[in-house]
């Protein structure tokens, strides 16, 4: 236990990432701290805000900088603690990043009770992904029984969870995913009323059919053509939860065509950073544990193997290739 | 007064509107039945909404239909009345269109009280445009003291009341028009702390000085380019009220470019219809009589004379070359 590996970020990306914007390398393992305690992970979450956090310049969130241990949820154990709050055999989940062993003050870090849902989950539909459905969907499109909710990247970690939160308060939920298998998954494993499968062409007549009644919440997560044609079979006084707009991560132009529709149908549009939302955090956790708990909620995971994959896993999430949550299990 | 002269949609545009698309008429005055009452209309009210419906296809509103007299706002005198709530000589406002008389069965019409506000401003300041303005700000921006306020088409009847309300919420009020005279009238005589003319150049250079702390609430009556050069200078929860898209109106295309700003910068938009928060007019009638009575909210007239002339007084409205709230005095 001497050393500790990790993956640093090496260059920033012009468009698509490559496995050369990143580099694993071998550090020595620093030592503790009075109040500090030591992680070995076991799981690292992929997620695409990752994408964003590559970039230089203004964002929301300050960029990932160079040479430094990739950001990142984790799910693992304490192995080593001058902490009074933590012992050796916790299982815990927090932002440690792409690294074997993080170091941490226990802030950020939270124990998880894994005798009902698996440690991976709760990066999962039991941690950031479910929080940003449950805020988006439940604090932006406020679903009333009976309306229609479309989510798009229905398959992934965020919107399996608003498409089941959605049939769980009594609407119909479609789907916009890329292929038949997730469109498949989506319908039949997740309970989904419909899923448009935006690879076979015009999403705006595939949408007519399965959402009949329109579209009273939107929850966005890929941004582009799929909301251009999305806005046009918004209902009056619809409302879109901006979580993600994965079409424009490489800086491809992803303009709203027609804005038009946001005065026509009266629309309401709402960006939102789930960490800012902390406050809401412990309500949603304790929900999305039990429908998970349970078997109301379900989710797949796409599991890369050990550390020096986390990279082509993650360009592999960039283009769609993962199915559910990706994540990376630490041997 | 045995006849009545009106303008009825001749033909819809394609693109610009032109004299072409009216017709006047003159017909016969209908006996009133039990329970109706007659108006001489004095102004007429042009606004920019009257455009959309002046095309077909779904809007929020129906279409103004063809040989019908145009929609609007009027404001006059009750001439002959067999109605139990209106006698002659009222003043009152309503919606009874672009015609010299006009029969109703007083559900639309309001009396009014003309002693401390002149009849036209009941159009205005004191009427739709006015309340428009009070819902957008006080609905959807909801701007605190100390926010910047930016709204665009800032010396016309909306724009106007948006940024004098955004002072008298003790916000830095800036607007953007077309044209120096217009921008000096909005720094002034209406008292914004800024103007930017978006005629002279670079919209968000200028804007950068004009509100330098950036923009809080946007107030947008316009989109399109002038849309794109404000987003960037969203703060983080900005609001965006969106209230009319008049670059859009002869239908050319008005993308928004970037809609990135709306994650980056957690920002809402929302669109609204003002005639759909009707439970909000009584407060904000009375607050905006107030303000004018008090002239603390000061408005300007654009006035064109005699029913002939609404058609190119209109065009003239959609072109910007009114100077505030545009009125037909009728003779």
């Amino acid at each position: 236990m001497a050393t500790n590996r990790r993956i640093v970020l090496a260059s920033r990306p012009s468009g698509w990432v490559t496995a050369e914007n990143f580099r694993l390398e071998t550090v020595p393992l620093p030592p503790l701290a009075d109040g500090e305690l030591r992680v070995r992970n076991r799981w690292l979450s992929l997620d695409p805000y990752m994408r964003g956090r590559m970039n230089e310049g203004r964002s929301y969130a300050a960029a990932q900088p160079l040479d430094e241990t990739m950001v990142g949820g984790t799910a693992g154990e304490v192995v080593e603690s001058r902490h009074p709050k933590f012992a050796v055999g916790d299982q815990v989940v927090g932002y440690l990043g792409w690294q074997e062993y993080g170091v941490s003050d226990g802030s950020q870090l939270i124990k998880v009770d894994t005798r009902q849902i698996p440690l991976s989950a709760y990066l999962g539909a039991v941690g950031m992904p479910g929080v940003t459905a449950w805020v988006g969907l439940n604090r932006i499109i406020e679903p009333k029984a009976g309306e229609t909710v479309v989510v798009s990247a229905a398959s992934g970690a965020v919107g399996s969870v608003v498409g089941q939160l959605a049939k769980l308060s009594s609407c119909r939920a479609v789907g916009i995913a890329g292929g038949e298998q997730k469109c498949r998954y989506v319908v039949d494993e997740l309970g989904f009323d419909a899923c448009v499968d935006y690879k076979r062409g015009d999403v705006g007549q595939a949408l007519k059919a399965a959402a009949p009644d329109g579209v009273d919440g939107y929850f966005e997560n890929v941004g582009g053509e799929i909301m251009d044609a999305v806005l046009p079979r918004m209902n009056a006084f619809g409302r879109i939860a901006l979580c993600g707009l994965i079409a424009g991560y490489n800086g491809e132009p992803i303009p709203i065509r027609n804005p038009t529709w946001f005065l026509v149908s009266r629309l309401k549009l709402q960006g939102f950073i789930v960490s800012e939302q902390m406050h809401l955090w412990p309500q949603a956790l304790k929900e999305l544990g039990g429908h998970v708990a349970a078997g109301r909620i379900r989710y797949r995971e796409t599991i890369a193997h050990g550390l020096a994959n986390a990279p082509a896993a993650f360009i592999g999430l960039l283009k769609g290739l993962n199915f559910g949550k990706q994540l990376v299990e630490l041997d």
